[in-house]
């Protein structure tokens, strides 16, 4: 199933079914309004989402509208738990590496994570909001699941599970507010905007042999201004997957239904398929050249992230956003 | 006004209004069912709410319940947004001294805030499921505020009007997760399970002249296995008032209705009235005498949070909490 949230001036917007090649959407106010409240009553809508979807796939659906045409949310409009990890160990090895900082071996064994703001995400097309041109704005392009609820010291097996649906993230990044705000010790606030979300998200059955039930592999397409950016691999060097992830998340808490949880910048060891996100490129270019050439966001920037599957087909819709000026 | 979240099987409780005097509660499902509703529909929900509790005061209702036999939840049993600011900067300072560590003297200027999660906070009276004795449970005693929609940016004037209701903390730490944490670079995840909030939260008017609109201006009363722990006032030594810590907090970001912007703990440059946790506690005693006696919290230990108004009443109810072992 592929489920998108359509603006209507709520806070929580209105839960549709989207057709498997992204044309329509239809309204499923009647079994469940919104997305929280179908991953809190999973088990009874699951079944009465998927009929309607076959029925919407099969043309035999009427009240459908244009899925192009839609004001979209993030799929979650908002949630109460955000929780983002840094599974691609490669990349934050890299960062280290052109800065001339030593990474812990801990790091290849136990997960980064950060605990993300889940108040206010933007939307797919939403334009991203920047204050100040010198906070080096960054895009970051990430896979990220949505799951139910998760007991404290869940184990692995049942982790993947837990899994219920799967979406692509842009994790907004103030690059330049971010070493000051790491060196105070309380982690990133300040450097974490507001994160948008791809335009559906979908169930694991979706991704057939691509989701292996804890990585997606797939190549992850960000573009910016029109030009291809980087297309790594979502599958490949991910050193902590999605499983491992969550039971990283659940140590010392419950994580309840509709919580996030995301991979981190996706990033490959082969730096032919470029790079997830503005800060890596600039890195590889210090290390390669000895200066930085690559510029964070500016006003009038666009990004674009999206995954095909093996047929060229868009997946989760693309991320779409252009960089405005707040007054 | 005095609201407080009866537990009844949902995710979100049901909000009920508690007299002053902290005797009764009366439903108020037909004005806001829950107190995110209240807080999103404040303008409209407020008029009708203050005259059913000045009803309530008055004895005028019936169908009321008394609130010492309720089960209850914290007042947002869960929130989008738990952002928790470290105002007292005498706490940071006496606890980096005790490490032998120097205190940038930014932290003067700047508050330290870390990103909260929101998800799954614990009752008033839940107790404190422990998985670990060795994790170094801690309490934490805390005032926070319950804010309004916020724009990114706010003025400190309009912050001051953003704040709809104010409640006690218990801010759940696992200290000897902190170091190791914080060293990784991405701030607190594990070392900050869930949060507990005290009974009801009130309306600033309910404070009087102890609420200056941007600090509470009494003693917070904690006790240890019925002993008297510290009773630091809250408006004395906290270097960031409430609204210093929103505008603090909206910097790059909007907040929105619901969100809860905490002091961090309460520390008086006093030493005679105690402390608000046990880790400054441990850090005075290895300052004064070279050694640490006081142990983290065990299996079977108590913490009680309070605060009481000028006649020795108590304002928000007590947090109430024992801890239990996790299997």
């Amino acid at each position: 199933m592929k489920l998108a949230t359509l603006r209507d001036g709520t806070r929580d917007g209105s839960l549709h079914l989207v057709s498997k090649n992204l044309q329509s959407a239809y309204c499923v106010a009647s079994i469940a309004p919104t997305l929280q409240y179908a991953v809190e009553h999973w088990a009874t809508v699951e079944p009465q989402l998927k009929k309607c979807y076959n029925l919407l796939n099969s043309g035999a659906l009427s009240n459908i509208i244009a899925f192009t045409n839609c004001q979209l949310e993030s799929p979650l409009p908002r949630t109460y738990q955000w929780a983002d990890g840094s599974a691609y160990v490669n990349h934050i090895e890299l960062v280290r590496k052109a800065r001339g900082a030593e990474m812990p071996n801990s790091f290849w064994s136990e997960p980064l994570m950060y605990q993300g703001g889940g108040d206010s995400f933007l939307g797919p097309n939403d334009n991203i909001p920047l204050r100040d041109s010198t906070w080096g704005l960054d895009f970051e392009a990430e896979v990220a699941v949505i799951t139910n609820d998760i007991d404290m010291n869940i184990k692995i097996s049942a982790a993947s599970e837990s899994i219920l649906l799967i979406t692509l993230v842009n994790d907004v990044s103030l690059r330049n507010l971010i070493p000051a705000e790491l060196a105070k010790g309380f982690g990133f606030f300040h450097s974490k905007p507001s994160t948008a979300f791809s335009p559906v998200a979908v169930t694991p059955d979706e991704l057939g042999d691509a989701w292996d039930g804890a990585k997606l592999h797939l190549p992850l397409y960000s573009y910016l201004n029109g030009q291809l950016f980087g297309k790594p691999n979502a599958g490949t060097d991910m050193t902590f997957d999605f499983t491992q992830l969550i039971t990283h998340a659940a140590k010392t808490r419950i994580l309840t239904a509709g919580t996030i949880i995301g991979s981190g910048t996706v990033s490959n060891c082969d730096r032919s398929v470029g790079s997830s996100c503005i800060a890596e490129q600039r890195m590889l270019e210090k290390i390669a050249k000895g200066t930085i050439t690559t510029p964070f966001l500016q006003v009038g920037d666009r990004v674009k992230i999206e995954m095909l599957d093996h047929e060229g087909k868009s997946i989760f819709g693309a991320i779409e956003q252009s960089v405005i000026c707040h007054i």
